[in-house]
């Protein structure tokens, strides 16, 4: 069965929790905005479109809250996570139509249509890229838990396997949080697409080895030229592959791309909770009171970037703005 | 209380068990050169230079053991590990001694002298790269724990601190087996150096943010052009620096140099089992029965290198050849 990320029906947002993957599957049910922030923040639900979609739906409740305000209601979600763009877009999808007296479940669920359509159509168009390079490195998840349905990164290599292409997928585990050993591998094994984890730093091991014929990640925001904010390692993997002369693929919707910031330098990087890095499930791997920082996200400059895949094609990051312009008013 | 690895007494070989630091300071004492060879297979000692050194204490306990002849013992020492080359010029020193009737237990101490003295030569030499570079990435252990005492890598940056150079260490925590996070983090915590334990994913972002002055690494094999095989995971951190203008500097003593090697092709790399990315203390990080591959080093060409710290000084990767001639006859 396919993979989703959340829904909403009984008047609650339904989550799989994913800190809780691949051991155990609970899904958490909200009333109540404020434990949707909570949940973001937490990183219950995580990857950008699945956030966006969870922040529409925390809107949703929070219009059925007494005493909750559009706009109070949007800076509460709003300041859970500060990278994701989706973010603000999925906020504002709902705020909108709340505050303008339209109905806000109406709202989310197009915007959720959206999202997935989207996801959908990236699969579509990323496809053909990997027919001939069935191998590819992905890092973190960014699948079907991290956009609903369907995945960005994901998506392509699903629609290429069915049909035909012998897809291999190299699963950065992803460090500290382990998004792709304990998300992408789950998700590939509940469908049977074959793949090997790896430790982050085996990377550019197997791309000098020719063993990667492509490299293909979501994204968390996209500025302007074309410049990127993705998990943590993004950026050493788009280096490695580069110097090695492997295929750099950024999969994302329009809701992650950031019409207002020209380059990436203007993108805000969220830092954690040094404990991501010195303990795993609780348990210490570092002496006590060792220091450390922990940075979720970095910025990929778009040179690095051989293609932007998007729910209207296959897109070079010289192309890009025209792009944008046209589909992101 | 300077950290000494392993030591010869009592007609055993006393080792800190690595794998039980940062939690538990165990030491392991062994009397039979088949637990030598167990502990260097199992990672107890770990680190090319201590690795070296603990086979040729393993050499004198199978000199003292009945019906052990020095061939066969040393190829039992010699199929523990693959990669690391002071394994075999360790286990040289001392059979020779044995099979031409010398005292093995004095050959295995000057063997032991000759690297402390050449890591202390390596301090010594490379401090000055650091006076005016004082933030310092590294990666895994190359400290007191992987080379006897003072370290290869760790050695400058000890030097250069207690001659009063600001010295900061980014300390990748070097998964899988967190290297970085348990055992350089504790040297450097035991020593009261200043350092921050990052996720290795994160090395490349503050590269690239200015907040990296130089690289420095240890070496488990260097073969003569300069191409050198380390923990996996250096050769990106190798190309990032080098994409970021960052001075990459790879310590090790002499036994680390394979001269019959032309190029770091012929490097045989060690393959471990998929447990050690799949778990992390036992507790499992993905889905039962994912697959994994844990390649345990990667070679890094010679172009990303800008010098070899040795005992016989900073030698540029162009000059490493006659060096070597004048070092290793």
């Amino acid at each position: 069965m396919p993979v989703r990320a959340l829904w909403f029906s009984d008047g609650r947002l339904h989550l799989i929790d994913q800190r809780a993957l691949p051991q155990r599957t609970r899904v958490l049910r909200l009333s109540r905005v404020e434990e949707v922030a909570d949940a973001i923040r937490g990183m219950a639900v995580r990857g950008a479109p699945s956030i966006g979609v969870a922040a529409a739906y925390g809107m949703v409740l929070a219009s059925r809250q007494p005493h909750r305000r559009p706009g109070p209601s949007a800076k509460l979600l709003g300041a859970t996570r500060p990278t994701a763009f989706d973010l603000f877009v999925g906020i504002e999808a709902v705020r909108s139509a709340w505050a303008s007296g339209r109905d806000a479940l109406e709202a989310a669920n197009a915007y959720r249509d959206r999202i997935v359509g989207e996801c959908h159509r990236i699969g579509e168009a990323g496809a053909p890229l990997f027919r001939r390079r069935p191998k590819v490195l992905t890092h973190c998840n960014a699948g079907a838990l991290a956009t609903v349905e369907w995945g960005t990164a994901l998506a392509p290599l699903r629609v290429a396997r069915e049909r035909g292409a012998p897809i291999f997928v190299w699963v950065d585990e992803t460090r500290p949080l382990l998004q792709g050993s304990r998300l992408t591998a789950w998700e590939l094994r509940e469908e049977g697409i074959p793949h090997a984890v790896i430790a982050d730093n085996a990377a550019g091991h197997f791309m000098r080895a020719g063993e990667v014929d492509a490299v293909i990640v979501g994204a968390d925001r996209i500025a302007r030229n074309g410049d990127f904010a993705n998990k943590i390692g993004t950026y050493e993997k788009a280096v490695v592959a580069h110097e090695n002369g492997i295929p750099f693929y950024v999969a994302a919707p329009w809701s992650t791309f950031d019409a207002h910031r020209a380059t990436g330098r203007q993108i805000p990087v969220e830092e954690r909770a040094p404990d991501e890095v010195l303990e795993v499930q609780g348990r210490p791997l570092a002496p006590r009171g060792s220091a450390a920082r922990n940075p979720a996200f970095d910025v990929t400059p778009h040179e690095y970037v051989d293609a932007f895949v998007t729910p209207g094609g296959v897109v070079r990051p010289s192309g890009l703005a025209r792009a944008l312009r046209r589909a992101v008013p």
